[in-house]
């Protein structure tokens, strides 16, 4: 069982930021990312068009009676808060992958998402001591308070020691 | 088990397919949608923003010899071929969620990247039998016949014979 502590946040800055920083049950908040309509447009019209998300007046008559982002924009804009605030900028590895990406309510333009992210679990790695894995609850939230999607990520973070071992 | 029998296509267009046209078992595939690098750039500068997928000297000398694209992008590459070929373009709901994305192997620019999708299951909605849930696995395969990137798919597809009943 999660037993959150709400932090303001990390002790350390991103650029300074290792596996050990990652400690199971803190909660963070950052954000908020605006959803504007023009990206909303654009970001389908390339990579989901469906008229739900690209075709304003077609949306009107939809079932959400008006567009609503692509799934995939909104955790792209979760992605950019993530990059800025949580992840490591000098010891992040490729992630392996993310699990229960879930939509959960329609997010329209002029939505303002914040970031929820939760730490669930880490893992120093057996095989490679000088990283562990760190997975994490990414919630995004609009401007009333409602979670509108969530995925369970994974996160490959070196060690602060390992670092500082490789520096000396 | 699934037992994959290969079809050209569907029998279908996407904008007279509905619910009955998705088989379990059945395997497609699609593209190829070439992965370019200003687009690779560009998209992590904004959702990404990760010194391996938007800087190519830094990226150059780091784990990847070079730049990959953002595995939100490599997706967002796979889901305008499941937009343009596989889901319906005129009985599809909103998604609930995706399940089990990985990112398997790394995907350069240049790349050139084919969409592989198997009809793993269907189930019509026993509380609104308009619908049925097509579940899909749901990989990128690369130039060099390689997974690059999978994940679960989950969409909502309304049925023919609901169709015909409002129609009519």
């Amino acid at each position: 069982m999660l037993h959150p502590m709400s932090h303001p946040d990390f002790p350390t800055p991103p650029h300074k930021r290792y596996f050990e920083d990652y400690v199971k049950g803190s909660v963070f908040e950052y954000g908020p990312i605006a959803v504007e309509e023009e990206e909303v447009i654009a970001f389908a019209t390339r990579f989901d068009p469906q008229s739900i998300h690209t075709d304003r007046s077609a949306a009107a008559r939809g079932p959400f009676k008006g567009l609503i982002a692509s799934g995939w924009h909104t955790i792209g804009l979760l992605m950019r808060l993530l990059v800025d605030h949580y992840l490591s900028a000098v010891a992040s590895f490729a992630s392996p992958g993310v699990d229960e990406v879930r939509w959960i309510r329609p997010v329209r333009p002029g939505s303002q998402l914040r970031l929820r992210v939760s730490v669930l679990d880490t893992r120093l790695s057996r095989s490679k001591p000088d990283r562990g894995m760190v997975h994490s609850l990414v919630q995004g939230i609009d401007q009333e308070g409602e979670v509108v999607v969530s995925f369970k990520a994974m996160n490959l973070i070196g060690t602060r020691e390992s670092s500082a071992s490789q520096a000396g």
